[in-house]
């Protein structure tokens, strides 16, 4: 464990934040306290992290650890992150898709796989800063509400770490994502409510005592849980040699990840890091959740809400908090919003894997198959260097692929069987 | 694609094959040339890759790529290797295990997480080797049998360099180990009869004409393909700041892993890439299939196969070929072998969980079970530097861990039924 040095304290210090300054409203602009705050006090918009970076140098980031924690001097971290405990996430592989690039005609095509990640999504990026944020406030107890891949990514980070961790989960939850969710061995409580009631719970527990010295990662924690998808930014850009991609598709959940996207891309260029280059920004829906690619088409600035019906279940989220940021990116930007229906997802997550090895979730199966999708409609330039996200693992989502994926062949085990099959 | 420089070829050079020279026989010493062949023609003793090192350096291995193939000098592989498309398996995380040594009572333990490969486990490292002698050989066809990890690595793997595929499984497979198999495109043969039988049938297909220009990466390609397990070696000396660790803790399958493991350590030394320091190997089994354990507590030098009973399928080999050869390096570095019963697989794949945030495979349940078991008996010194192996992932073993694992509690959706649960 690293020893905090005489200058450093464990209160809500500038220092404990790094060059994180202050929160401020992304509606109104107003600055307020570093704090586990979320909401504007004035306007009630949501707050993010302000930062005051110095300077920042490549040789500085090259010279950190393999993980997240190589950018430290960019989040809302202290500078001595990377010897305290963690699950150390990140720097997960941008792979050079030439196959799947041919198969759609694009020349330059890179995955950025974050199934390589130590709970095998990006939730481990920003529950990571998220347990930072924790500890910094002397919270003793993480917390989240989920039905997948943040359940896992919160009871990981918080036993490595030695938090107790409490994960909220409907009851009627599936049995292989109850086990996922309580493996780690922190509180895993079943509520007997649907998703949104669980939700509401939670809400009235961050109001009340009972809740006090609770940090919940996506609600009192959300402005430092939120900024952890920025290192998929810098990452990309460190990876392609310091620069950014011309066109990246990244999946839309809630948008606060899309929104990371173009936020770390342009503190690089603030910064003298990466050359000043346009890029465009598209993001993917599930077309069974999809109502900021509803707005996008309608041509509209408002995000009509939905109820999700879709198999890529770790996007549908039917009333997006960062909807309409998604829209003002894809539109400064010239980028789109796409979606694509659940037989395309499965028909995506099959073609990257046939032709990359790469087993994606649903959610990388919806940015391929809206890669593909605007490519077809000429909205994806298809000469331009282009990433394409995949954000989870496709061991969590068999059931999607399931149907449709079996042996090309039965036989007896004899040659003779063999040959009749035309397998030689 | 890289472009081969002219002075190499396809065919089987020995510059194709970078600093290996020949194969040699492990019974009787007779070298023969490189080729796909795994059987001594003197003896029938199992071959293995024979080496002419020159000079490496640790600058050389430092500069080069995040993955397996920094130890190209050290691989039989060509010096161009990480030019070409490849899943680049390796330089998993060697994770400081505080909280699991704090409850073990070891001082200074490390886990070395191979769940962090492409394909979740460590058989992607000895595909990839398998890959280049294929690709050097000009096999066609990539194949094996398998009823787990190793299906999922040679089909991902063969999708992202190009080659076919055909993998072989029992036709009862459970339907979601068949998915992994069949998801990456390649051909997948179920064969109606036990994996007994889906073996010998292997074996027919490679004398036969019809198996021409196949690569059974873990039969023809077998001394290659096994190089690959020397990667975990070179990876925890250098991940432990180019030293060996004094004891580890290794899973025995075929026995394989842990031969070779001993085989990287002492070329390390030999290359004096690491002081010459002693260290102690620990062979790991569950019960119910732990026929060299058996051998190493009785005291005999032939191990006697036995029929596999044991949730920890992926170490279910019941004839385990190198299992004189594990008796050997186990009594030659002071080691010991050790088993554990699938319940204390369950116990430690959720005490690992619960520690260190890492969910492991049954095979990973069975180190660190055999881990607590050999401290607990006095044959592991808790104050030496320990290194256990997690080997793969347990979303894959799902099953081993679902009836024991659930929610904390189950409450309604109020503060009321909260407080009353004790969970404030």
């Amino acid at each position: 464990m690293a020893t905090p040095t005489a200058t450093r304290t464990t209160s809500a210090t500038p220092t404990s934040f790094g060059p994180a300054v202050a929160l401020s409203c992304r509606e109104c602009g107003e600055r307020t306290e570093l704090g586990p705050k979320y909401a504007c006090e004035s306007c009630f918009g949501p707050l993010e992290v302000a930062y005051d970076f110095g300077t920042v140098t490549r040789e500085q980031i090259e010279a950190g650890p393999h993980n997240i924690w190589r950018y430290a001097p960019l989040l809302p971290v202290s500078a001595d992150v990377a010897s305290r405990p963690s699950l150390n996430p990140g720097f997960t592989k941008l792979v050079r898709a030439e196959n799947l690039g041919r198969e759609l005609g694009v020349r330059n095509l890179h995955v950025k796989d974050d199934s390589g990640n130590p709970t095998h999504s990006f939730k481990d990026r920003v529950v990571a800063i998220a347990v930072e944020a924790a500890r910094t406030f002397g919270f003793t107890t993480l917390s989240c509400s989920s039905t997948g891949n943040l359940a896992g990514a919160v009871g990981a980070a918080a036993a490595r770490v030695g938090l107790r961790s409490c994960v909220f989960i409907p009851a009627d939850l599936e049995a292989g994502k109850v086990v996922t969710a309580a493996v780690y061995g922190g509180e895993l409580v079943a509520i007997e409510g649907t998703y949104d009631e669980v939700n509401r719970f939670c809400s009235e527990l961050i109001g009340d005592p009972a809740g006090e010295n609770w940090g919940f990662v996506n609600v009192n924690l959300r402005p430092y849980y939120g900024e952890g998808s920025k290192t998929l930014a810098y990452e990309i850009a460190e990876q392609l040699g310091w620069k950014l991609p011309e066109q990246i598709v990244v999946p839309i959940a809630s948008g606060s990840q899309l929104t990371k996207i173009d936020k770390g891309f342009r503190e690089l260029i603030a910064l003298g890091l990466v050359e000043d280059a346009p890029y465009r920004i598209f993001g993917a829906q599930a077309t069974g959740c999809s109502p900021v690619a509803a707005a996008w088409k309608a041509g509209h600035d408002v995000i009509r809400p939905v109820r999700p019906d879709t198999i890529a279940k770790s996007l549908a989220i039917g009333n997006p908090a960062d909807g309409p940021y998604v829209l003002d990116v894809c539109k400064r930007t010239g980028g789109a919003v796409e979606d694509v229906n659940d037989v395309e997802v499965v028909e995506a997550m099959k073609l990257l894997a046939r032709t990359e090895g790469i087993f994606g979730e649903t959610a990388g199966g919806v940015t391929v198959g809206c890669l593909r999708k605007l490519l077809e409609s000429g909205a994806l330039d298809p000469d331009a260097e282009t990433v394409v996200l995949n954000t989870g693992d496709g061991l969590k989502t068999l059931d999607a692929v399931t149907p449709t994926t079996g042996p090309t062949a039965t036989i007896r085990p004899t040659l003779d069987s063999f040959r009749k099959a035309g397998l030689a």
